[in-house]
């Protein structure tokens, strides 16, 4: 079969074809970015909130498939991550899907301990943005929800 | 107060000062990539399923922000685009939210119609990851659900 390699890692997965392939095969086709990356959307499995979305590398997205434990790389400290190896709060994968063009993950995890989020949220995504008025350097945003943990206590330097 | 302006239109939105006022603030203070775009997690206000991962750039969140119908950017045709412009499901957004560092969006839509993907599909993730399964050529994709529409009769050329 045909392989690729992603200059991020070792992992060769399957060589995209043709639109047939990628769109309705049943073999996994990702396509990374000029980065070798690609985009991570991560719900939680009970409540479906988005909690973040992250990138993975192929080395990420392969030890993912294979611990069922999230991956990730850290675009910021370029270095291959594993959640919450430094504050404890790990990511069990319960289900992955990926897109029609395969140019995007989504997985659905067990989110152990009180949060996602390096702020000390639950989710990244704790803050909503008015909608239906004037959009510019006024828009505004609401706090959905309060910070579920310390982060100074949780990540330590 | 400071504003920036992307490329990719004339919005502006409010300048990015540090991670205290982006993280902590009030205000919206989107990141654009290189490519004046931001990544925007759809996903659908009733069900929770995650529909799509989609591109704006800051025309297409103004426009959002706006109307609460979803605007976006493609990358391949190089255009802004309503959401069903064509097929006719649109997205009327419920909620807009922003992450932790401004730099990912989440909306939560009512679609329109049966679906959001051009495959037919109501959602673009219509297959899944086999996991604890070595990853690599063969990794193995697995349909979750059946087109919910002829594509062909919606996306008239």
């Amino acid at each position: 079969m045909s392989e690729q390699t992603s200059g991020a890692g070792e992992t060769r997965f399957a060589q995209r074809l043709n639109t047939t392939q990628i769109e309705g095969g049943h073999v996994l086709t990702p396509k990374f970015d000029a980065d070798g990356l690609i985009v991570c959307v991560v719900t939680d499995a009970w409540t479906g909130e988005v909690l973040m979305v992250a990138h993975m590398n192929a080395q990420a997205l392969a030890k993912t498939i294979e611990t069922a434990q999230a991956w990730y790389y850290s675009r910021s400290r370029q270095a291959l991550w594993r959640k919450g190896e430094q504050s404890g709060h790990t990511q069990r994968v319960v289900e992955m899907r990926i897109d029609c063009d395969q140019d995007a993950l989504w997985i659905r995890v067990e989110q152990l301990g009180p949060g996602a989020c390096h702020t000390g949220h639950t989710s990244c995504f704790y803050r909503s943005v008015r909608l239906k008025e004037p959009a510019g350097p006024n828009t505004t945003l609401d706090f959905k929800e309060d910070p579920s943990f310390d982060p100074k206590a949780v990540y330590k330097k």
